[in-house]
């Protein structure tokens, strides 16, 4: 089939004003941290699962490419065409209506092209929580969450977008709709399909809806900081604050002097309530129990972890602002960065117990290598979850460092989590980015499984070619 | 590859004491269930992973099909050779070492021949909990337990066996070790290939270790009983105790007044506390503070319930000797039934919204077509799970009520199912026993997934073949 047949094909399923060839196509060509600017044969808007399917069918047909698209937030490359101008994008923007919200079976089924914030809120509505968050919320669309198994701020208590999915509806490489939507917190009838779903970044099959577990709201959710002389003591916190609040404890941050001292520089006005802490911890709670049972967990942990030397200070909020403020510290990092200049990104993940480790003796590494290198580091300590960046000496050009070292400090970087059994992507995924890194670090058997099933699944390789595999 | 020569192979792989071939070797020929006595080629017994790959590859060059066994306590008949004689039975049983507890990254690695029971003690030793129970956890292994992604009485706030499980190594079909072991809790590098092996029931590949998640231990564990007038009222009942007690809720057991009555027929020493319950719910609280904070938050809890109308009446256990006797009422339904006679059990899920409308209506189709037939109902109702058995009327012989009608109730209770989006197996799997069912019940798409994986991962079939597909 040519490329006009296919584009008169794809008109007649989806209609002309769905199948996009003209004009500035960039807010589905760029990706949004605008590495990546490709070049679609179409962007092809469905309107529902039918259409996604006969879409498929079409291109399948044509020997086509097709990019699932969600919100286009993705960091790795993974829902932009390449730049040959013959791949068809294809983006669940339109499918976005709320399927069912189950109260008493505390699940929400919804299109894949839902907004998250949309769905949170939604939720919200009910007094129920959707316990998925993160920055991109506004934006990013639950489809590609489970496509990529998004993590976030929450995943201490309530795992990542995997885990908080039940069953999908996803349109095969062959443009067959395989109903996997379930309520069902129980069901051992064959191989997980679903599991194998999530986390494939549109390479096996296009995810059109989902059913995810939602829980009551809490009743109260409040923060405190912890200032820690070093990440072992961060990681005895952790222990310590796991056993005292159980699953109450919904989040622990850790945040590095530079990265706070970064945001002190850039953004003076807000308030540091630990400004000398070699490390910050930034715990949160959230409470079946009102604000005071919260807050006086709060002390008598802290309380015990000053007796017992892992922490030096601390403060609890008082009060949902002060909450807020005291994540708006965390949240700042990130722009802080950005204000400092341009800087090496990873997105790392060990066993909590190796974090210490691990940190003292890369720090050591880089700065032997790189004399003057500043490292940015936070995270999301409670999941082993590292955001372990490299930043260029006071004065240097970041985008030259960058240049010039990229690739050694990525090797390096990577290199070192070996000894720990460590991820060198936590919850970005693969993408185009780290696709040679996968081909390189991850194990031949892996490997040679993964592209069996995606040789089984997918055998022509019109779904999302280059990226993962 | 003759037979004999691939005895001899194996048997200077793993030694002559551990190929089986003599005597009575029913332990591993004959199910937990007595349903199926196969007749194996031998039994072999690696004591490593690197046995259990040579063992494999030898099989696979030989053409000869593996049968993995645990502790051979599966319920559907997937862990006993067929009656060819031709199978090799591979027992994970002399692999039973802790490899490793780290405390700080609240993780357990072990060999996958490890007996539940070991492993929820060696935890236990370090102030850990391993949050996986079932009935057959004094010889049931890990290995099978993830296999099979068994359920258990901790489903409601931990989930099923996937869900505790971080990493896997395992012994692909062409004998090859694949190193997933890892105590990561995010890593999204390529396809969820733990989540495929687990489930699979060992037709995908061998599990010979798995690294767990723990938990710190509760300080408190209390239970309730609650006497609810209908399913409706549970449901209500589990939606007020989930906001109210949030991740405390550890169990929410459901028991029919007839399950009950079985038990004070044959077991009348037990005590009833509310014996003209129409539905008695079992509510467990495991509590990060004490005794009596639990009981208080129960009390509040059952206040509540019973103002809304949602209960006629309530207990709350006082000691630990207390919580113990109300789960024994609960465990002892499943022997008051076999004293009763056989009847046709059933392992079914649903929403669990839509409990009350299916018990009913399946209730009343199942008394019309067989008057007086009585119906054992309970189960884990806060997982949605039920096991929905059948027995003959009062005076009727059980064996001779299962045989004319084993096969109608099972089409008729699964049919039912259909409308609700309901599993025929939830917690128990597939094996040999639903095969057919699996073939009928599942969607055509996802059955052609299933195979597609199944032909790529294990292209001669000779991983226990038979079973799921």
């Amino acid at each position: 089939m040519s490329a006009s047949a296919l584009l008169e094909s794809l008109r007649s399923t989806v209609g002309a004003a769905n199948v996009l060839t003209e004009g500035d196509l960039s807010a589905w060509e760029v990706d949004w941290r605008r590495r990546w600017r490709g070049r679609a044969l179409a962007v092809v808007r469905p309107g529902d699962t039918a259409e996604v399917a006969a879409v498929v069918r079409a291109c399948a047909d044509a020997r086509v490419a097709v990019v699932p698209q969600g919100g286009n937030t993705g960091l790795v490359g993974g829902g932009v065409p390449d730049d040959t101008g013959t791949q068809v994008v294809l983006t669940l923007q339109r499918m976005n209506r709320v399927r069912d919200i189950d109260e008493a079976n505390l699940t929400l089924t919804a299109d894949a092209g839902c907004v998250l914030q949309a769905l949170q809120q939604a939720a919200g509505e009910r007094g129920l929580l959707l316990p998925l968050s993160l920055a991109a919320e506004g934006s990013c669309t639950i489809g590609g969450n489970l496509a990529t198994n998004a993590g976030g701020t929450q995943v201490l208590r309530w795992g990542n977008a995997r885990e908080l999915c039940l069953g999908l509806e996803v349109v095969t490489a062959a443009g067959e709709v395989w109903d996997g939507l379930s309520g069902l917190r129980k069901d051992n009838t064959g191989y997980d399909l679903r599991d194998l779903m999530i986390g494939s970044e549109g390479t096996l099959g296009i995810i059109t809806a989902a059913t995810l577990k939602l829980a009551p709201l809490p009743a109260a959710t409040t923060t405190a900081l912890a200032a820690c002389a070093d990440l072992a003591q961060c990681v005895a916190l952790l222990k310590l604050a796991r056993t005292r609040l159980g699953a109450g404890l919904t989040g622990f941050e850790a945040m590095g002097r530079f990265a706070l001292d970064l945001v002190a520089r850039h953004f003076p006005a807000l308030p540091q309530p630990l400004p000398d802490a070699p490390w910050t911890v930034l715990l949160e709670q959230s409470d079946i129990e009102g604000e005071p049972q919260a807050r006086g967990r709060f002390e008598s942990l802290l309380g015990s972890a000053l007796e017992a030397g892992l922490i030096s200070d601390a403060v609890v909020a008082g009060s949902l602002a002060q909450s807020r403020a005291l994540w708006h510290l965390r949240e700042s990092i990130p722009l802080a960065q950005a204000e400092e200049g341009l800087n090496v990104k990873h997105d790392i993940a060990l066993p909590v117990s190796a974090i210490p480790a691990y940190v003292a003796s890369t720090d050591s590494l880089l700065r032997q290598r790189f004399p003057g290198v500043r490292l940015v580091n936070f995270g999301h300590l409670g999941d082993g979850n590292l955001h372990y960046n490299v930043q260029a000496p006071e004065g240097v050009d970041g985008a030259r460092f960058l240049q010039a070292h990229e690739q050694t400090i990525n090797t390096l970087v990577f290199d070192a989590l070996r000894p720990y059994g460590g991820s060198f992507s936590a919850e970005h995924g693969i993408g185009a980015l780290k696709r040679d890194e996968l081909s390189l670090r991850k194990s031949p058997v892996a490997l040679r499984m993964m592209r069996g099933i995606k040789s089984a699944l997918d055998p022509l390789g019109i779904l999302n070619p280059g990226r993962v595999l």
